[in-house]
């Protein structure tokens, strides 16, 4: 099955930039996914082509038309009718790994790139399927680098794609937290040697001081993403304890 | 003055990919920043250009090896000795728009991008001035398309690169705020119209209602932001106070 990526954009020549190269650009090669770009400009209604104008209400910069854009949307649901779409905007809700995967298990994904000031609200409140997502909490030129990121995260996980089928299991955010330290020989570097444990070959002492480093890391680093972490394994466990006592307790 | 970006990469083709285009493209052309690419692989220490070697403890994947990095990190610190150099990592810290600003201000900087599943942690241990930094909370192919962001956010800050002075300041995150929504012509559309307080043209009046909607969407959309920027505010309002009652109270 082929995933197919479309993007709405005013820069269809950004596309698949870098994602022509390396393992993105080889899944694109044999088929894994395909990268169609749809231009902006195209659903404009004047002769001018235009597909912003300034903010109501005074300020810098330039919004996106709702009456355009409202136009290049509905194309691209005809096209895909049931690839979700995301609108690249800082307003939206941080992407997460947990998305991602469920994206890379459908069949596509229609991309739609601000720029500018960013859209006009009510394209959001017209056209409610639309996920207003945000890849970082900075701001970009545009959404394009925000969508090749986003595309980038999605094709590793197609099937076919990445070599072993084990990686993409053992990452970062897979399972919550931070992945643990890693070393490769040589044994020693700079008089820093690889870590005991790792060279013991008892894979339980291996498996259980990754999971240490793990938790440390992610308690020591990201705050947020261990409290994150604790709050749903203490619903799992009282879950647990609920379905042990059973129902009449 | 131009802004220096060089980029640590195994895959130097992939740059500048989507920033040879559009805004980027044309502050790259006008020279306001420079794009060099360093292969990793010019400094792997054998005949066959390894750069990368099984984990110690087991696992699927390959890990960056620390002797052939640390040469090429020594390479660019060489070139130059006051860029911030930045690891793309998801074990890292999430990049702030605060630091894009500070890394904007700056003549340059050196972005290591990782592959596989990522670096001999002993590079941190051994050279403690690179900052391991993440975009986002998802799982890249590689580190690249991450750097490609980074340097996108970067870029429109530069002197001279973005048209209106103005914009820039008065965007989402850059008061610990999400912005506000927007809207422009048409008037009516789809049967939504332009809330009325922004064809007013009482400035205060459309200055109060943005401030109101990019609090109410910051807490509704992003506890987590509203969170921080609730405890800058008290932190500031208790600074305030002390100054007023004086060092004795």
């Amino acid at each position: 099955m082929t995933f197919a990526a479309q993007i709405l954009t005013l820069y269809p020549e950004m596309f698949p930039g870098s994602l022509g190269q390396s393992l993105a650009g080889k899944a694109l090669e044999r088929g894994n996914w395909t990268c169609e770009t749809i231009q902006m400009r195209d659903f404009a209604l004047d002769k001018h082509k235009n597909v912003d104008s300034p903010p109501s209400g005074g300020g810098a910069g330039m919004v996106l038309k709702c009456d355009v854009l409202g136009r290049g949307v509905d194309h691209a649901i005809e096209r895909q009718p049931n690839a979700p779409i995301l609108a690249m905007t800082p307003r939206g809700k941080p992407i997460t790994q947990d998305r991602i995967r469920e994206i890379a298990a459908g069949s596509g994904v229609t991309l739609l790139c601000g720029r500018f000031e960013g859209f006009d609200e009510r394209l959001f409140e017209a056209r409610p399927q639309i996920e207003q997502v945000s890849l970082a909490d900075i701001v970009l030129s545009g959404g394009e680098t925000a969508a090749i990121a986003i595309l980038d995260a999605c094709i590793r996980l197609l099937p076919g794609v990445m070599g072993a089928a084990s990686s993409g299991t053992e990452e970062s955010f897979e399972d919550g937290l931070l992945e643990y330290p890693q070393y490769t020989r040589p044994q020693e570097w700079e008089g820093r040697t690889i870590p005991e444990v790792l060279r013991s070959g008892d894979h339980a002492k291996v498996d259980a001081w990754r999971k240490l480093q793990s938790e440390t890391d992610t308690r020591l680093r990201r705050p947020d993403l261990w409290e994150r972490y604790n709050s749903v394994r203490d619903q799992s466990a009282s879950g647990a304890r609920r379905k042990e006592k059973g129902p009449d307790q």
